[in-house]
């Protein structure tokens, strides 16, 4: 049983087009597609941007129980678009050694993705990989697509419209400041709320999930503002553009789905903590059940329509809960998210069924420390490393050490309070010295 | 019990793009939306661009025994894009004189059709309105989402891609010629093949179901070609391109299907007659029993996908059987189409349940005369004038005469070799002097 896992967190349809990004960004990418160690059993193989440093792979490998020195990481660029060079194929050939791979798990399953794929003869070890070759994961990471889809599905949406002109998106835009509301406006691919930005007449509204708030006088102004800025959020005129009425001050929440042949299984769910942009999340979703049932239910639905398309893979249905009460699905993202490694790895295999749901998991901004090896010292000594007896204590999911001297903490705790306290005392543990040289 | 029937055959969805149609083009256009005419009920509304000619109006409803006198024709511009100004949602409400609209049939569900049905409160009349609002029809229309549906549906394909850069589609159609086939580049958005070219380094091959077959050297010229004229395939960077094997001397067949809230309804199915380009069609379509069930159940199958999508409406799922015998599909159009008068009104209506399956429908050409009723004279001196009482005989589904002196002839018979006979018999009777004057 061998897997090639595929760290390709750089895909243009997560991106909104052409690679636009700078070194550093490309490097903080690389360090954030090293995740998929998560993922890696006995004898896989893993290509990356960058391999992983030592102390990571061992933190990551040590709580998974994966033998280390069984997995071969092959290192290459992966471009935002395009086939990849002969030379990656054969590097990643030459990892497998002959071996057959039984399961391809790429961040993004994009054409690139099916074009490596079909080149290792392993077609049938990518979920789906007829409908991804022919270009289907656009169709389920789109937020112009999501809108039809979740609108045929019954799906609560916030109102608004998916704009393919100038005209029609500074028209809905207009509409809604004119009725007294905020609009927010979402170039059709894009992650992390980048693509986002909120129109307001009310200086006091917060971009939460967006990059920004422009302050309007009123409803022309939203409609030159969008033919004014037509073409970056239409990504060179390439994709329609989706306006909505924005809610602000919701709690962004999502319920994380593995949709396979034989159907649609729930992987978790969880609730974004905004500052504003994307800090981090706390799993579970704390939701009064009825809203959760939705957030579940209606999320589900939705999997079963791409379900019926083709699509294979983990899709996350994202939801925010406005102050008034009301569940409204935001976006679909068919590929791995930021969330996916708390659901399948920590909760599913770390924490395990049977405790799982007692447990709260918080991930939350980044942690300086002098290096990865130094924050783990000063985890165990003040204990809180995880502790495979308790289920409890402080995973590094992520090691971002020598691109801003950070790791990407998350707490294992029976409750939020937990979990906080210990996520405050953190910083306080970097500042002693490290009493293990940086390994 | 009244509909509104929306003569929109120039969305823009239809055509690729923005408009780019010359006067005579609309004119023609314009007269193709009054087919509209044949599903009219008694008190129904039509909303068209140009009223139809008396002649051809008590034709078509003398057929469908619909009374003339109860419907109301509101003429305005239905332009590609865009809302339709207040005067024509406020002719179309004067026309409604106060009653409910219970039934909207548009050519094209776009977001000009839902807005409209937005604004006359009749939403809940438009099957899949929501879903239509928020851009579906894209959807269910693009040849590029076709492909990656029908990949993830299992529905077989030509060999090919969906390629969104001129590299991938200059790729993919390199591979196509360099394995010895041709291949043809489709426009994500078009219809009758108006889109798609063949690329082939044999003269002999004829582009059926393309405007034109581009002889090459080679692969590299392929690449050339697909780089040059990139801007054009792609609407302007709009959209992907669709690069397929092209299979020469295929037989291009469709099935067509009612999507409703209850599941998927066959309409009929038949065979096209492209000379090199789109000229009819014959119902149904001659096929061997195995190949007729494989493309009526592999339609079926597509249709449910996108009926999970929350699609409503009909859908033609288009496929082309080689002449190696394999049937493979190549797109879905889920929109009014032109056929579709074919089974929902001849076939349905004015033949009937208990003979429908006797007859054959023979659409093919237009038939060049002095005046409408001048044909309809003729049709009857020669007794080929269509008989309820044999339920055969020659329909007049189309009116162009003011804009090229032709009519479109259907002749519904009891076989094809007799349909054929009929059709061929025509134009020998349009030389014919007229008996009555045009009407």
């Amino acid at each position: 049983m061998t897997a090639l896992l595929i760290g390709n967190n750089r895909a243009a349809e997560m991106a909104g087009g052409p690679d636009g990004s700078t070194p550093d960004e490309r490097r903080r990418a690389a360090r954030g597609a090293q995740r998929l160690l998560w993922w890696a059993r006995d004898g896989d193989v893993l290509l990356l941007p960058e391999a992983p440093d030592d102390a990571f792979a061992d933190h990551v490998t040590g709580l998974t129980g994966t033998r280390r020195a069984t997995l071969t990481v092959v290192t290459a660029a992966l471009p935002p678009t395009g086939t990849l060079p002969d030379a990656t194929v054969a590097a990643v050939r030459a990892a497998l050694a002959g071996r057959t791979v039984d399961r391809v798990l790429p961040v993004y399953a994009d054409t690139g993705v099916t074009d490596l794929v079909r080149r290792l003869g392993a077609e049938r070890a990518l979920p789906g990989w007829a409908f991804h070759a022919q270009g289907g994961s656009a169709l389920v990471n789109s937020k112009a697509a999501f809108r039809a889809v979740a609108a045929g599905t019954g799906t609560p949406v916030a109102a608004g419209a998916v704009a393919g002109t100038p005209d029609a998106a500074g028209a809905a835009a207009a509409e809604l400041l004119a009725a007294g509301h905020s609009a927010v406006l979402k170039v059709a691919f894009h992650s992390g709320g980048l693509g986002n930005e909120v129109l307001t007449t009310d200086p006091a509204v917060r971009p939460l999930g967006a990059h920004r708030a422009v302050v309007l006088p009123g409803p022309d102004a939203a409609r030159e503002h969008t033919a004014r800025h037509w073409s970056g959020l239409s990504s060179g005129g390439r994709h329609p553009v989706v306006v909505e009425r924005y809610h602000p001050e919701s709690v962004p929440v999502y319920a994380e789905f593995e949709i396979g042949d034989a159907g649609v299984v729930l992987s978790g769910h969880g609730e974004m903590l905004m500052d504003p942009m994307l800090d981090g999340e706390t799993v579970p979703a704390a939701l009064p059940p009825d809203l959760l049932d939705r957030l579940v239910g209606d999320g589900r639905r939705l999997c079963e329509a791409y379900h019926a398309l083709g699509y294979r893979g983990t899709l996350s249905a994202d939801a925010i809960v406005t102050p008034a009460g009301e569940l409204l699905f935001t976006e679909a993202n068919g590929r791995l998210t930021g969330s996916s490694h708390l659901h399948s790895v920590l909760a599913a295999r770390l924490v395990g069924e049977p405790l799982r749901s007692r447990r709260v998991f918080l991930e939350k901004g980044a942690w300086r420390v002098p290096s990865f090896g130094a924050a783990l010292d000063a985890l165990e000594r003040a204990g809180l490393a995880f502790d495979p007896a308790t289920r409890t204590g402080v995973v590094l999911v992520g090691d971002r050490v020598p691109v801003d001297g950070t790791v990407v903490p998350c707490v294992i705790a029976p409750d939020r309070p937990a979990a906080h306290a210990v996520r405050r005392s953190l910083p306080a543990l970097a500042a002693e010295p490290a009493s293990a040289p940086a390994s």
